[in-house]
């Protein structure tokens, strides 16, 4: 039995963040309702691979419509409420109770319903009502400050990290919800908030820039946010780039045998702050011993080798990587709506109960019939 | 009463993703007890602003040292084990095997005991037993491949976002097995990976990397990774740069008329589409109206109009922020043994329960006494 069995979760939530949580949620055995408007969550766009990302973060739940702002649409909700353990919602703080659903009346309708909320900056403060996408909040939380190189722009990371770190604290806020109302009785509201989750990533740069009031700039392209490492940079490959990274001596002898350099019998370097005060002429020795072998070369001998060592692969390499695929993290899958695409499943594992199978996203409304057996006919037209 | 009081944590963990979890795991008001080796775990390194990330990532736990290549230290663990709820360890899998706590061993130690997990590849498939850093997985994911401009190389993310990630889902994952345990009964084992829980953060990309297949390079700077969204850009500001993002039309209309554009009244760009068409137009249009403000300016102005907007802050700025000193996210804090610094607390809140207080990161061994009462003075002294 997987842990949630018996859980129902009404999911209010909307693009990526919100989503990602009950995504974890269904995947740990939780009956996840999504209530969507109408026409349809931002998120639900065209079909084929442009739906790969709706299809990620809605597998395993069922799609109800209501139309929150009429009368029809928040009874339905109020009885999808009554009979739920949690609610989960990601509008900006303040509209659900506009909707008339504060946390008197959430509490009037179900004493036992938890409310678990995610915004981008937290339900009190003076940006608690500011708008908050993903790179909104890597501006905010100092990664944009910290990304890119000293002579160029901060730079965005490619990866949304505020949105899923979001909804993993979300989905983490929910447990622990959950198991102190089993063990204490009533949780009214628990949340979290995307700057509050990105802050810690920053912990390498932070003494940097508090300790150096000349350290404007903390981008460091490649190298260690606070220079403290070497080895530690994108290195050429003769197909690509890899990125070595020598946290200890042990990692440097290794990394120097493996790659046959001369510089490893240099009794000179043998400790971190003599390589720092030669980091060019390193970073120059390890370039030009990778830069004739492959990615898959460098990677294979040094990660079996003990050195930490990643080969940068692209988009279409990591989908068809053949760890991810044998672990059974991603999978190639025919999307009933949308077609072939490779899917991923919830990174949180308990290798003695087994997955559930995959359910894949769900059809706008496909589950109003069961939800909602005497919604008005309009309202079933529209969906 | 705090969610987690009376559950008990032995923490073999070290450097960022297993301490993240087991500190949001103290803050929700868990006994953590911190297992290092008799020198300290890698982390403790001098004082003042180089401990800051100790610091952060180890409050509220309590701190012993044990020395588990031998049987008194071997034998003072399964002492703690007897007595706990859940071990959480990021050794590379199989090396807590090798000290003699294999799956076997543990649940003879303790039948109720769950072991909570990470690793950087999981503990199975081709990769589980290579070596992981942040930078290493952010390598094999595709986040620097998708980080940085067109025209250059891949650039890691300056945050680390993989380990907090894998933290993150590990705090989720624990609780998720305290929960199982609560109604289902036995758990034994419980994981995630670092690569599994940053994957979903390239949500963005992954189609166009999957649909065009000369879309080799998936770097797009500051745009949008999927070149859907205009405007959607770094602008600069007269004291730095900021962060707008346009998503929906309504976004522009008020961009527009908050900014005073002459391109707001240009009907031909009221959609998506057609700004996209003349995306460097637009811009333009919105440079040079940033151009002439400071930061603080047009944060306040578009974010409390609606308009998604950060300002890039650097990490000066980040720790002196108002909105998270205000909501006491941050807060100054004077270390007993690190001195003044700025502290930040779980970013899962419960506000009907209030915090605990907060406990700095403890000495090392500080808690050897109170755990290990017989314990050889030579390990005392060592400590």
């Amino acid at each position: 039995m997987l842990p949630l069995y018996g859980i129902r979760i009404v999911d209010l939530t909307q693009v990526y963040s919100g989503p990602y949580a009950t995504f974890l949620l269904a995947e740990a055995g939780a009956e996840v309702i999504k209530v969507e408007p109408p026409e349809g969550e931002r998120l639900r766009l065209g079909t084929g691979a442009a739906a790969l990302p709706f299809a990620m973060f809605n597998a395993g739940k069922q799609s109800v419509t209501l139309d929150l702002a009429s009368d029809n649409g928040k009874q339905d909700l109020a009885a999808l409420l009554s009979a739920a353990d949690v609610i989960v919602e990601n509008f900006r703080p303040g509209v659900l109770a506009k909707l008339g659903f504060d946390d008197e009346r959430l509490g009037a309708i179900n004493p036992n319903l938890i409310r678990a909320s995610l915004s981008g900056f937290g339900s009190e403060g003076p940006y608690r009502s500011y708008p908050a996408l993903d790179v909104v909040i890597q501006a905010m939380s100092g990664v944009l400050a910290t990304t890119g190189f000293a002579d160029g722009p901060p730079v965005k990371a490619g990866a949304a990290l505020a949105d899923i770190l979001g909804g993993a604290h979300l989905y983490g806020a929910v447990l622990t919800a959950l198991l102190h109302r089993g063990r204490h009785g009533e949780v009214r509201h628990v949340e979290t908030s995307m700057i509050e989750a990105t802050y810690p990533t920053l912990a390498s740069s932070l003494p940097v820039a508090l300790t150096e009031p000349d350290a404007a700039n903390l981008r460091t392209g490649n190298r260690h946010g606070a220079g403290r490492v070497s080895p530690y940079n994108l290195y050429p490959a003769n197909d690509g780039h890899v990125a070595i990274i020598c946290t200890t001596d042990r990692h440097w002898q290794r990394l120097a045998e493996l790659l046959g350099l001369e510089l490893g019998s240099d009794r000179s370097l043998t400790d971190t702050r003599a390589r720092l005060a030669r980091i060019d002429d390193i970073d120059a020795a390890v370039a030009a011993a990778t830069a004739k072998l492959t990615r898959a070369e460098i990677f294979d001998r040094l990660a079996a080798g003990g050195v930490p060592c990643g080969a940068v692969q692209d988009l279409r390499e990591v989908v068809n990587d053949p760890h991810l695929l044998a672990t059974g993290a991603l999978f190639a899958f025919d999307h009933p709506e949308h077609g072939p695409m490779t899917l991923n499943r919830s990174a949180i594992r308990f290798p003695s109960l087994g997955r559930g199978p995959y359910r894949p996203s769900a059809p706008l409304g496909s589950a109003n019939a069961t939800f909602f057996p005497t919604q008005m006919p309009e309202a079933k037209a529209k969906a």
